[in-house]
């Protein structure tokens, strides 16, 4: 049992996070992790046309299913610098190799913050000599990739597979512009299964959609956002292979890792004061019930009443209503947390006091209900307060 | 020549704008336009599934392209109310048809505010009793229609047609959740030209993709959004039909009105300190160029960062990237004002002080250009303030 936590809980898995003086206010702002084998390993990208430089590298790098080190710097998104750009992430490959003695193209790296600032590569390579990576320096790493993130965030668990204890652990950063399909948002999961490579890269595209797509912070979706996931395979197990059962012991406990770490970015999003769930059921398709969800999820309106403690869920249903999702408007029923506001699509004279005190916890879920059909979904974000505006109004000046 | 302004502006068309006590602050909240003759009549309606009860009577209504009155109250939206909300749009028509002695079936009845609570019929009743509809009513009846609005809209235009003068005049309120396809806007556009039904309502929906759908304030889209325009037809011009010369001359002048009046909105929007125009040129297609200038109208980073006068360039080609349409990231060039500050996809060294000398503005254009093809569109949106969030966190309450 590891009593390290996040990317190093895993067998064979050590990292560090250091300051090297991109941030300006000092704090640590590079993490390395490395694999002392080659690891097997997959990655989801955005799907943003604009995409980093050190983005496109990794995903390069990671096509043939194995990689060795991750190297992460914050305080510049290494992103619309065309030739520079791409030179830069190369050269922050071949630093990191050079130092851990693997070869450049097992590095993968990756980049947040500023766009179109070329990247301080003597701040980079300051960064990676001073660097000493241990098994403990998982939340070190943790903490080098935050931005506007006011946490570190770590999750990790441990499951059972053919009497071997396989351990999976992730860190995660984001805060603002999380949407899905990778948004400004890094994370990197790390496991000992041993695992093929196609398991482990249909298990991350399964738990990542279960995850980190079901979260949104402003509906803006950034150039250089990623998750990454790599294996040791030192866990003494039989090789987990898709479709066994083995396969859906580990696909549960990465979901478990990648949604602890998911809400924790919502919950985390910038000048967030609570973490909504959206749930919603009883719709036609699972698509309709996405749409609605996503449509909540974005919306100003709903999040600055969230904010405001006001339990005006003629926002919700008015954002279900242009969410693209077919439904009968005379057949919703809304709840904000237990008190229920709306049946059959009009207003109830409900309890404000008591809706007040769901409203005001640290968690809220909004839970709407259709009678079209089976088709269910959930979200998770956050609400909207002046402070996000604050913090977006100069992030860059 | 007429000197009346907005919606009375035109031959035919009287109105009036009183407080009838549906909103608490004692302000008008109730606007009659009566039209002297049976008016030819076209609308243009909210996308949303949901439909306010009102704004479903006025669809049902104008549908036969003739209508004589409108009435439109502020501060109740009548919607998602079920039988109620049903039966008091019904009796709000009666009640104006009694009074203006004309078919209940030729009035539209329009509500815009708080979802949900049954609207106080009582009120409206006195109101329609206590109004007095004039020539120079226009302004009062714009008064009365604002919800969050900080000043009345009105907007008009003249133009001549076969030796004879043609006057078109509307308002509209709008402010919060304004967006594509209808949002909380209500406008009302009145004219004397005669004009065919068919054509009259061709030009309106010509002229309301230009203008209302262009204009975002926070993506939001409501249930009781709608453009009305009603024709007096007593200009004394030989009837425009679609195809004329002489309809393409009322086209221009009834879409300079609805521009000139969408983008008002734009600048009205909730807690908003400027009026943000994105154009986009040289897309593969319009609608590609469409989806850039949309995603970035809706952009919360992109609107915080104008509301913080931050030229942050990045957030522009972010969101063109995540819009959905396809282009080369290395063919980009982005203008704020007459500065450049990103040239194929890459950051230039530009004046910061000449940025922010253009961001400080009331009026700031952002444009990019493409290299591929002859696409392009326009947007008209606002930033987005700690006053907005301010503003939507309490609404209700």
């Amino acid at each position: 049992m590891q009593n390290n936590s996040g990317v190093t809980a895993a067998e064979g898995f050590t990292a560090a996070g250091v300051a090297c003086g991109i941030k300006k206010n000092g704090n640590k702002d590079l993490a390395i992790i490395k694999c002392e084998t080659v690891a097997k390993a997959a990655g989801v990208f955005t799907r943003n046309v604009v995409k980093g430089h050190s983005l496109q590298l990794s995903r390069h790098n990671v096509e043939n299913g194995r990689a060795q080190a991750v190297i992460i710097n914050s305080g510049n998104a290494n992103a619309c610098l065309a030739e520079r750009g791409k030179q830069d992430a190369l050269k922050t490959a071949q630093l990191t190799a050079v130092k851990l003695g693997c070869a450049p193209e097992d590095v993968l790296p990756a980049s947040t913050g500023v766009i179109g600032i070329p990247l301080p590569l003597d701040c980079i390579q300051a960064g990676i000599e001073k660097a000493v990576l241990t098994k403990d320096g998982g939340h070190d790493a943790a903490e080098a990739i935050m931005t506007t993130d006011t946490v570190p965030k770590q999750a990790e668990t441990r499951v059972t597979i053919g009497g071997h204890e396989i351990t999976i652990g992730g860190m995660a950063k984001g805060s603002g512009m999380i949407h899905p399909n990778m948004a400004t948002m890094i994370s990197v999961v790390t496991t000992d299964a041993n695992i093929s490579a196609d398991a482990l890269k249909t298990a991350l595209g399964t738990a990542a959609d279960a995850s980190y797509n079901r979260i949104s912070v402003d509906g803006d979706t950034s150039v250089c956002d990623k998750v990454l996931l790599l294996s040791s395979c030192l866990a003494g197990n039989k090789e987990i292979v898709e479709g066994s059962e083995d396969y859906a012991l580990f696909l549960d406990a990465l979901k478990n890792v990648c949604v602890t770490l998911a809400k924790m970015l919502a919950a985390d999003g910038e000048g967030a004061t609570k973490l909504l769930t959206i749930e919603v059921k009883g719709t036609r398709t699972n698509e309709d019930a996405h749409k609605i969800a996503n449509a909540i999820a974005k919306s100003p309106l709903c999040k600055t009443a969230a904010f405001g403690n006001d339990a005006n869920w003629g926002r919700l249903l008015t954002a279900a209503g242009y969410s693209g999702a077919s439904f009968d408007p005379e057949k919703v029923d809304i709840y904000i947390g237990d008190v229920q506001v709306c049946k059959n699509g009009g207003g109830l004279a409900f309890d404000e006091d008591a809706a007040l005190r769901v409203l005001k916890q640290d968690e809220v879920i909004f839970s709407l209900e259709f009678d079209d059909g089976n088709g269910k979904d959930t979200m998770w974000t956050c609400d909207f307060s002046t402070d996000y505006v604050k913090i977006n109004a100069d992030y860059r000046t």
